[in-house]
């Protein structure tokens, strides 16, 4: 059984200021989303980045976004879908330049923050960013949320002639329509680690989860978002991994 | 005979400030100088540029400098090689991208402002900018300012196992070190455009021009810098273009 | 008769990129909304541009907006009223503080572009913009876009204690609610200078403007935008100023 | 006995990105400097931080530093001292525009790493420094590294009719110039408490410290730096603090 990759948000200290425990979880993740300077990350920190996804042998992604340091990415801005693709172009190629000073590739293209988020809820900017992937490499996967209807995307993508890899979430709670709880309702966020992890498996085995109107929700998964914060959301990590390897030696 | 190839900087835009008369210059020169959004530029900016010099067949340059939009990338700033190393891969990387959506190539590189000065000045930071292209394409000619003695700068170069291209001014006049009088002298700058286009050929004929003080100054001259800020600067190119055509054919 | 005043945008320069006849226009309004570098401007040009409106008694209005120079403030960035109220605070207090070095002091605050245009749509926003002027001086008059139903934005005003310069725009066709026409539509822009006149001389006599459907727009007028752009501008706001002069000494 | 001010950098967060224990170290100094956003901080930031510092009745200084986020403002930029005077007026308005939304009123500048060295080494950038305080608030004190010999910074503020406040440190070895040893010598930063404590009370004092060539060195102390970084620095700051106490008490 082909289980979902593994992907993580990393390389997003800045300058002076470091988060995230990227060398504790990439032994663990298949995908390692590297930021490109504009919503986090500098040159330094992408290059130490990538020879850390290298050691590893894990793939490495483009982890584009707004330019708001400020906001960390996550203050969404009304970009038209041109200039969206023009910043994918920029930051997807700023990060191939150092895999390529690195000796590595770049393997897809996930958008960070409110870029990804604003592309789930406008087709036009879906379009801008297809373009851009399509223009520079149309055989770099683009990651996308995954939602109950994802024909959509998936007609788009035809139509782009690109690929799609839809991403789901073991932490979080979701609505019927698959869009992700919101963080101000109580429950949106899973804590718990065997919570975690039984979601995980259940979208691996393409079973059905429980959305919050308790309805089932079916959700194509390509590949899961996880995290390397902190302690806890490593040792998740690593039990999803553990989870994982034994439905694959099932 | 073989003439040096006319370079310019262009795409010095951004947002919503214009500056350079990029469209009127083009089609008189061999080399884009394009900036990569550190000293100047954005990615639209950037886009645009490299489709007009596409159009043209005018071959790309990467254009990096120091992080500074507020100094347009003229102020020194004391960064480590390895900082210049890793911000020119990025800069480098971001216009390749662009230019991978565009069908087209980077040809060389060249440092912009305070960074190509500090590279004349300081072999440190000139390995560092050398150790970028030896691991980004060591195919990519870095192009340095020439002076009285280019022969340090060789042998780092070959060293290195990447190729230079020497740089020459028309419009300034020369130390006898072949570093440019400062612009706080008077005569440090050639507004004459038979004065300019006298210094370019005799640069393209490899004949010595006449230092500051009197002396006789031989330079290495694969490339000559022009310039399209205004209407009597684009002249001077067409100049020098009709004045370099006629050595071609003679 | 008390015609209103005339603002416009200055200092929207940033480093070596220079746009705004700022010199031109100056002698003619009333009121300089002066960038405080977050969508334009850097700290040598806010202090040239407090240096020209003093030398012509002109008030000096902060012009703040959100943190975008690649967009030019005109991209909505969504903002919590938290963050545009500090926002606010911080680039109020970085023009004030060039106003006491240069011994003169601010007058009032004007949002630009599209944090001007949220805080209209969305009176959220507008009360963090409210409580960063009443923490910082309750005193200083805010500018905020007429429409047909200022009600409103009167009352929240009133409840947070501060004061409103309703403004309204000579060189725009107006919906029938007060809200400029899109540019995207034909007639959003007037750009004969009989019609802008005719249409600032109705604002300031308090007459009714007529709508795009055709009803009767009335609209409070304290000041009116005019523009430095370009000399078509500068020539049209001499024009309303000698027309204003007209109606002060009727 | 009055002993010297006790001051730390603070608020040098920055967005998503956190450093600085500054609630612990708060309670026990006398003046905070609070990074103005070019180097470090945002108004978010800084507005939480001068509400920090008021609830403990500390004193609040600007720390203006050189426009460089990715640096952390420790890389020397070439600045004109006119650019400096400037880019210090832009950061001390704005914070004194948060201090003003908070209540409180700014106590004196402190200008953060490259500017502050650039400044001890060039009296024409001091002096542009200078201007910037004159035109501000002649009153408010400079606060400037401590030599061995004074007396070109005390006549340069007396010519411009500032006040200074001399600055030393007690973890940190000294030349026999007054210049702190270079941290890639061995002993540069003393990392014992008692140590620590020792040149604080010496500075204190007035007493002589024994350079790195053995030779007394006799530093005027008004303000004694100390550090909030992590649990180890906050623990001296505590023992100097207490250490002064006695001495107060004495």
């Amino acid at each position: 059984m082909a289980t979902p990759l593994l992907n993580c948000d990393m390389g997003e200290s800045f300058g002076n200021w470091s988060i995230g425990l990227d060398a504790d979880v990439m032994p663990y993740v298949d995908c390692a989303n590297i930021a490109c300077g504009y919503h986090a990350s500098d040159p330094h920190v992408m290059r130490r980045t990538v020879a850390l996804a290298s050691q590893h042998g894990v793939r490495i992604g483009a982890h584009p976004g707004y330019p708001d340091l400020m906001g960390f990415g996550r203050r969404s801005m009304a970009c038209s879908p041109a200039e969206v693709e023009d910043m994918m172009l920029y930051q997807v190629g700023a990060l191939a330049g150092i895999c390529q000073a690195e000796g590595v590739t770049l393997s897809y293209i996930k958008p960070h923050g409110a870029m990804y988020n604003d592309m789930a809820a406008n087709l036009e900017l879906l379009e801008g960013a297809m373009r851009a992937v399509r223009a520079y490499d149309a055989d770099l996967p683009l990651m996308v949320m995954a939602t109950a209807d994802p024909e959509p995307h998936r007609q788009l993508a035809k139509k782009m002639g690109i690929t799609l890899w839809f991403e789901t979430f073991a932490d979080r709670a979701y609505e019927a329509t698959g869009h992700l709880v919101s963080r101000r309702l109580a429950g949106a966020v899973h804590h718990d680690q065997a919570t975690i992890v039984a979601q995980a498996v259940a979208l691996a085995k393409g079973e059905a989860l429980t959305a919050r109107d308790g309805s089932a929700l079916h959700l194509p998964c390509d590949t899961l978002c996880v995290h390397g914060d902190n302690p806890e959301s490593v040792a998740a990590v690593r039990a999803i991994r553990d989870a994982f390897t034994a439905l694959e030696s099932a």
